[in-house]
């Protein structure tokens, strides 16, 4: 008999540790506006405008900068016990965490999943007060909300067929004949609440935050640049192909990429149609033809074990190296071959 | 043992009865900028821009306006039987419709509600043409995807509670201490799929689409402003208290309203709380706290019976008038009311 | 030999006298966003983030609101007194004004038109930090720059005229076979430094604010909702048939009227021909066929003598109350003619 | 005596010759929706949806592509004189014009400039239909309007001199202690009519025209995404640190490169003062600090002389080349020194 599958509603919450809080809040809060809606001199709890839940970036303070957890929130309290019980099906680590380990979060578990990534699931969660309509409160890029995590990961094909086992449903992919370069995967009906893109692993590639319209990502940009800031935008903005997102990609003082984006659309159908793009097609990372500059491809986050020891990577199969896919992320990519 | 419930996806198409479908057409197709995805003499099939159904909407015309289909996407070929079940377990009229019966749709079954509005199931349904990314041919307001319907009751209460049963839940409200005098309800993760207006009905208020941006609206006012069609605006564009929707109301040819909007909110986390607005606030129903136009409050669209005959309206209960809450459209308002 | 006239660059500077100067203060500069450059406790000098000079509206404390000043920058030291000249030569009040009497502004003349209105004019001034691309320190509705005046006065005609004299150039007017009921008049290469509204006067209609994008004006009535002082919301946004701009209507705490406004076009060409409205046309006033609200049209600000007393009101002749236009502020206008 | 200087209006016309006249029409009026006034087998002649003359850029089919013409517009009939007898006394090239040499443009003097571009001045114009709220007509970028002219020259300081002395100002530079790498002045009071960019000249760098708002930028973009024709996007959408403008550049089937932009600033009062960038300073160019693409410091357009022919390119003096100020064009840069 299978083991039963929790029902994840949504990525919903992450915590990355920062080497100097001070600066981190400086960037999170003072210049791209998220709320801090509760802090000491040790962890800083972030929200968007129109999030309901205590809040959905934790940013702690510590020796090393690294990603210390992704959750999502499950549907019923019975989900935590279901995810423990799937994951321990699969002879991975799993632990328990008590309600207010983290900060508003109930009874949790925290499991390695199979890409050795920290990813926890919760049901019970305190709420936060309503901002919606908070106009006044507005600043920076005015993020709404948490959406999506990206991960780096050698072998997309086992990360996605996981995950699909996990139920989620894939959006998007980049592909040719032989490979899978990356893919998109959802359980809300967007286009997705957890990415693979390929490379070394495990390692975060970014966390994305939804903004209300598109000239919220470009005021944020002339206030990076009217700061003097501006080697904190690392890409974009742009328009995606993959996911149609307005995007623009931006690095935390300690190199934790975020995106923030607008217009995904409505996956929620049932029988909604996964759409493969090319690898070989230049529109699929820029739908507007412009180069991803080699740091995106090649930077992320250290993805902490349970233990809070960083996980070594693995690097993506020599055999792949040879596909020269480039700007897929996968191969040994020179500035020329980004350019071609 | 309770009948069980079909598992409802979206409000997903409409039809409309029109009495000069060429002039219909323009209307939609060349100004608005919908999609014409199919059309004879008799009718047009319409899209928007991210929609991956065969249509959203059905244009077909009639001696005589009217309302005559409000259809929900339901998760499995199963549930279209469990929503005749449903329905026929209250006493209500219950029609199975072949597929085929709209183009482009599979089995349906088509009920009449207990507020008597024509509302239709089905699963099984083409896919249309992948336009997300077809910018080219975008023109108009860039219609992106059906949102939700929105109907003329003379018991919200009731109306509310039957939706409950149905599954719907409920993201916001305006009330008072003894009545609800409107609600907006969803399946989807939106603000909703059907909301309830007080008045006499049972009348259509309006289909709603979602647009990408703001200046999507603004654009097609500035359209219909230049072609001298501007009495099709009738209210907007301004932001919803409710929902904060940025939101424009347009009458077809036939009179017919529809709201083009963009900017609601997340609801799918299973503990999404409701939002009550007291019926006194004049943000409500606009958040700049402009006076609401009468005709807004007062007209409608005929609904048809199953039957194709006009349903006789219903006024709401004579005791309501004296609460003259004018504004949401239950007591027999005067322009001073509105205004006041 | 005819008086030479003063060659004018452009509607540059106002003063308004205000009862609450802490709580306009709060206005202009806390919602607003005005940059607040000097200030006391009788008196605020204004900028916007486009701006150059020291300031483009004073608020001056004072026991009753209203205009105190208009002021036109003029191209040369020269032209301040070939201002003193012209106006005296009309036998107008002509007042010197030393270097400082209004901070950061030098030697100026002071006048008072045929219209009844205070009117300065200087060339000497100080500047202002640059703060075009201090995006770090918009806020609110990001005003840009001051743009023009509008007042409101009995005579339409005889306005136009003595301004056409002065060098100003017409670029739309409101009229019928008759009568002039408006008309828009620039020096600077836009469509207006002055306008004139029909009705008793002399009185300030408003003055007006360039802003970036149509964004920031939706962004400035979210705001005020969000505070609950919508009801600084008078008319808008929408778009103007005249002068093609997006607009918006405030009111201060004193009932000064202000509009922000974007998108007027280039009338630089030394033969600008000038585009005539028919009062008739509905989009004149709101491209979009809205109606016009009745304060909009009924209210305006006291203008102040150079003496500093209120100036009489003189209402328009009695024959043209018998043209039913309305909508053009010229007749005694029920609100069922304003709405027909 | 010194010589009368024209009183030069505006940039005001360029003519580009195109060797596919059918395809270039296809890019400017299909894709980007400049409106096609006037046209025949050999010529085209094309409008923005803001300006008031017959046509204020002209493609016309030959052998070679080039810049044919920039022309200005004088504020009256003896300016035209005035032009002639300004650079005939410079001892430069100065042929008379017929009126209707170019359809809608009356006599006209065509002279070479010191820095070897076509240039022609022109005071009677004939007047197209008013197009600024035909908003039923616009499409692509919406283009309002012609803004400026980029040139390449190796002299920027030998053009910057020559063309103050013909009344020009000086709104931005971007230089260093000895040198003066780029010039923007401007008689209209924008930040520009003509541009002057270090490199290998005469060459025309791009002709920009004024769109409304950002998002008509962003949405060519797509619209080239979508065709699959996103190549003619060369560098942007960003916003420039000179001039404020958000810009985007793209090349038309023959290489001509445009700038479409919105937002640059006034600049008319009469002591403005020129705002200096240092070339050091990596947002001068791009106010988000994005990497210039190499192809926009290194190509250009062919200017023709008045005979027709191709003028000879004349590199920066050797001596620059050892200032490795690369980014803005006078050095022999590598890719490298581009990104550093």
């Amino acid at each position: 008999m299978p083991v039963p599958v929790p029902d994840v509603v949504r990525a919903a919450d992450a915590e990355l540790v920062v080497t100097d809080l001070r600066r981190s809040r400086w960037f999170w809060v003072d210049v791209l506006g998220f709320v801090p809606i509760e802090e000491d001199d040790e962890v800083v709890y972030l929200r968007g405008y129109e999030e309901f839940l205590h809040h959905s970036l934790v940013l702690r303070q510590g020796a090393r900068a690294g990603l210390r957890r992704l959750a999502y929130r499950v549907r019923t309290p019975q989900d935590v016990g279901r995810a423990a019980d799937f994951f321990a099906a699969e002879g991975l680590p799993v632990q328990e965490v008590p309600a207010g380990a983290t900060r508003g979060i109930g009874e949790a578990v925290r499991v390695e999943d199979p890409l050795g990534f920290p990813v926890e699931f919760f049901h019970a969660a305190e709420r936060g007060p309503r901002l919606v309509q908070r106009y006044e409160l507005r600043r920076g890029a005015e993020p709404s909300r948490i959406d999506h995590f990206n991960v780096m990961t050698p072998d997309v094909r086992a990360a996605h067929d996981f995950y699909a086992r996990l139920g989620f449903s894939t959006s998007e992919t980049i592909e040719d004949d032989e490979n899978l370069y990356a893919a998109w995967m959802f359980r809300k009906p967007t286009v997705h609440d957890i990415a693979f893109t390929g490379g070394a692993g495990p390692r975060l590639h970014h966390i994305a935050f939804f903004v209300p319209e598109s000239h919220h990502i470009l005021r944020i940009c002339d206030i990076l640049g009217s700061l003097g800031e501006h080697p904190h935008i690392e890409r974009g903005p742009g328009r995606h192909g993959v996911s149609n997102a307005f995007y623009l990609y931006l690095r935390d003082p300690d190199g934790h990429r975020l995106e923030l984006y607008t217009s995904d659309y409505y996956t929620g159908d049932p029988d909604h149609e996964t759409y493969r793009w090319d690898v070989h097609d230049p529109r699929r990372r820029d739908f507007w033809g412009h180069d991803v500059v080699s740091s995106w491809y090649r930077e992320g986050s250290t993805a902490l074990g349970l233990d809070g020891r960083p996980k070594p990577l693995v690097h993506p199969a020599a055999s792949e190296e040879t596909v020269h896919v480039g700007a897929d992320g996968l191969g040994v990519v020179t500035e020329a071959q980004l350019r071609s």
